[in-house]
Order: structure tokens, then C-alpha cells, then sequence
């Protein structure tokens, strides 16, 4: 008898967004699944991971009768402590999401749902996550579903490699309005930094971060490009930060000492 | 009469370490300062924003009679409300550090210190992390010091291009021990996941992160490779998160809906 593959799911979201609960229904179709998902809110955390606290990991009973495992911690403290700890059989394949809100451009580098997904490559175990571009908790999730279950089932026969990391953005469209699957590139932008300057009742200031997203990138084939034309966009994405176009200008500073 | 150019520093050790106090000296010298830094450690925070609680801003009063901006957020976050909201006039360079520990290889996706930096990048300033390859607090930061002048007068010199972001490391070496500076690549490389298992006081299981270093990098070039060799480590850092070598065998997946 074939073994069904096991699937590590996480998020950052927290284990109870309905995000994983979606993902947790696909998946648990395809493979056998372990949840170890943040107990809260992660979004914005990048690449953290927790090395000044302790982290607790708590058994959470979810919706049709699954159990996960909820840590105080973020995705990649979740990913590390799957497979370090948790797990009595390492994951095949490692998801993340679905998360609340696309994470295209620089957002992938901000992107807590994308950290879970680049942990699972650093550690080479194939890797994907995934976005839906409606950060409402009520979104409707059944275009997202239905993508989700077209990739990870070619994910899985394709043998994804060990190292490889994929990000899928997902346009809030009915499933019957999308244009088709495409395989991008990040596109160049930034956020402007936009500050909402407030004061407190005892008249002390704060800011919330605000600010829009700019699209600096004037060239086709970008995972933004592809959402605005209803496309699913599917950009795989690097655990080597190097700048490499960068090396042959730097050799020529004089740096001695 | 020429303007000195103006250079805002920030870290992740938070804004009274020792590291940054040393490269606040050294920019001194070199051009008008400005600090915008965390008000406690944040190592290990990658390029986590804040977007779920505000944001407060102090004024801290430093050795040798400067004042400060400490935020109660990540590395990422003081560069965007420095740049945002603090700054009168926008900052020709951006450093973090210098930071307690080495960070090289992998390193580098969980580092706060190169946040900061990469967070100057995508706004399109020129932006330096600088790490000295010794985590205590009394760490000798005199060979740190002349290495980070040396490079920090070269990029004004070499008027760095604005997208440009250095990861710098140094060995933990008396200056007449250090071979030279090298521009180098990271090192592929990952931390084995282990988990100090504990109990605390009510019986209740918690965890340490820790873990080993294990460096799969067979090939030279790289940051580790000159650390060990006793030289510094130079090495360009990307915002662009795609691994365009796996653009190809991607286009071959069969991705129908």
C-alpha cells in the first residue's frame, strides 16, 4: 500500500483563521496532515523567530475533529518546532496560509505566512504558501480552495525539490472569472511610509503605520502584473539573499585596512 | 562649503548596546548623525513590521551628549518612521549595528540588524549592517570599529548606488590578526533544530530554541569561508526574493483549473 504523504500546515494568521481551516480541508484530501500554527495573530512578522522567551505549544481542537498544535511563538518558530519536536515523521510537504491579504512585491518580505513556506525550504523539505488577495476574516475562500488543490496535487507529482519554495497569490475572483495559473517574478515596489499620528487620552503621541503600496517595476511577468490580469500568480522564492549583480562593482572599492 | 552627508543608524541590540554607541562614534566623524533605534533587543526579528499595535517614540539621552529616537518596534519599523515621520531631511546612508554575533549565512533571513538595512534599500537609500562575530555584551568592538570606518568612508566615497545593501561581518580578531576584506556570497547553510525541553515550576513543558549551525556550502566565495579565513565578509543583500533559477521547470508544471 502506498503511504499517503504527510503534509505540515501552518499559517500566520493563528491556528483558528479560517485561512488554515480552509487549507486544513484541501489538504487533509491529498495527504495526512499536522497542524502547528501560531495561538495568535503573526501577520507583518517576516522572518522572526524566538530566541529571547521560551516558547509553549498547547493542543487546540479544531473544527471537524482535527488536532493541532498552537505555539506562542511565529510561523518559523512553528516550522522549526514541527519538525524538531512535534513531529513523529517529517513532512513531505510543508503549506502556509491561506493567508487574509495578498503578499506580492517587497510584502514578501514582510510576509509571516511566506516565512513559514521559506523555513520549510531552508530545512529542505518543499514548500509552499499561500495568499488570497482579500484580507477580510469573511472572504469567501472557494476560488482560493480549488487553486490550492490544482497546485499541491502537481506539487506532489511533480516531486517538488527539496530546497524549493513557492509563494501562490490568489485574486479574490469567482473561481470562473480567473484567467489561468502563472509563473512570476516579484515585482520591484515599496511601501511609501505613510504615519497616523494620534494622541493618547493622556495626551501622549503614537502612530500607526499606514502607507501605499507604489509599483516601481515598468517590465511584464511580475506576481502583480499577473493578479491584476486575474491570474494566479506562482513565484518561487530564495533562502540566498546574495545580490549577486552586485559582486562585480563591490570588487572594485579599495578596502583596505 | 559642502554639506556632510547625513547617516541615520539603527540596530537590533537596542538603542543603549554597545555596538551602536561604538558606530554612532566612527559615523561621527564621517557625517551628520541621526539615531532611530529599538528600545529593547530584538535579535532574531528578520523584517518584521509592526502593524497590529501602534507605535511610541522617546527621546534617549546618550553617552557623549547626543539624543537619540527610541521606538517601541522592530528594526524594519525605525527605519520606516525614521524616514517617515522623525527625519527633518532624508538620510544620504543607513547603518545598523554593529551587531552582537556573527551574521552570515542563513543568518542573514532571521537578522534584525539586516533588516534595518534592507529596509533602507527598498526605499532606495544606500544601507550598511555591520556584525561583529562575538554575541557578549563586552565584546571588543576596536577591530569593528576601524574595519566599519574603513567601509563606511569607501561607500560614501563610491557614492553606493541607491538600492545597494552590504551585510559586513568581522571576525572576532585584534586589527594586526585580520587578513583583509573580501566581497563574498552567503554561505548555504541552515541551523539543525534543537529544542531545550524544560519544565517550569507548575509543571508545565516549555521550550529553548537552540540548534547547531551545519554548513552544506561545498564551494568557496562565500561569508563563512572568509570569517573562518580571518578576513571580513562583504556581501550585497537582495529585496528581490525570487529564485529566477527556478523560473524554467516551473513553466513545465501542469497548472490547469
Amino acid at each position: 500500500m502506498k503511504t499517503r504523504p504527510h503534509i505540515l500546515i501552518s499559517n500566520d494568521d493563528g491556528i483558528l483563521a479560517p485561512g488554515i481551516l480552509n487549507l486544513v480541508e484541501v489538504a487533509s484530501e491529498l495527504g495526512d496532515i499536522s497542524i502547528v500554527a501560531p495561538d495568535s495573530a503573526q501577520s507583518g512578522m517576516g522572518h522572526a523567530i524566538t530566541i529571547g522567551r521560551p516558547l509553549r505549544v498547547y493542543k487546540e481542537e479544531l473544527p471537524g475533529g482535527l488536532t493541532g498544535y498552537a505555539i506562542n511563538g511565529t510561523p518559523a518558530d512553528c516550522v522549526k518546532l514541527a519538525t524538531g519536536v512535534l513531529l513523529d515523521r517529517a513532512p513531505d510537504l510543508i503549506l502556509s496560509g491561506i493567508n487574509h491579504g495578498a503578499n506580492t512585491s517587497v510584502s514578501t518580505i514582510y510576509s509571516g505566512t511566506l516565512s513559514a513556506a521559506r523555513e520549510g525550504a531552508i530545512q529542505e523539505i518543499p514548500s509552499i504558501g499561500f495568499s488570497l488577495c482579500n484580507f477580510q476574516h469573511e472572504a469567501d475562500m472557494s476560488t482560493a480552495k480549488a487553486v490550492a488543490r490544482v497546485i499541491i496535487k502537481e506539487a506532489l507529482e511533480q516531486k517538488m525539490p527539496a530546497g524549493q519554495c513557492l509563494n501562490v497569490n490568489i485574486p479574490d475572483l469567482p473561481l470562473d472569472k480567473l484567467k489561468g495559473i502563472k509563473v512570476t517574478r516579484q515585482a520591484e515596489g515599496r511601501w511609501t511610509e505613510g504615519f497616523d499620528e494620534r494622541v493618547d487620552p493622556f495626551g501622549r503621541k503614537y502612530y500607526w503605520m499606514t502607507g501605499e503600496f507604489v509599483l516601481t517595476d515598468k517590465n511584464n511577468g511580475t506576481d502583480i502584473h499577473a493578479i491584476e490580469d486575474g491570474y494566479v500568480s506562482v513565484t518561487p522564492i530564495n533562502r540566498d539573499m546574495t545580490r549577486h549583480q552586485d559582486l562585480p562593482s563591490l570588487s572594485e572599492w579599495t578596502l583596505e585596512l
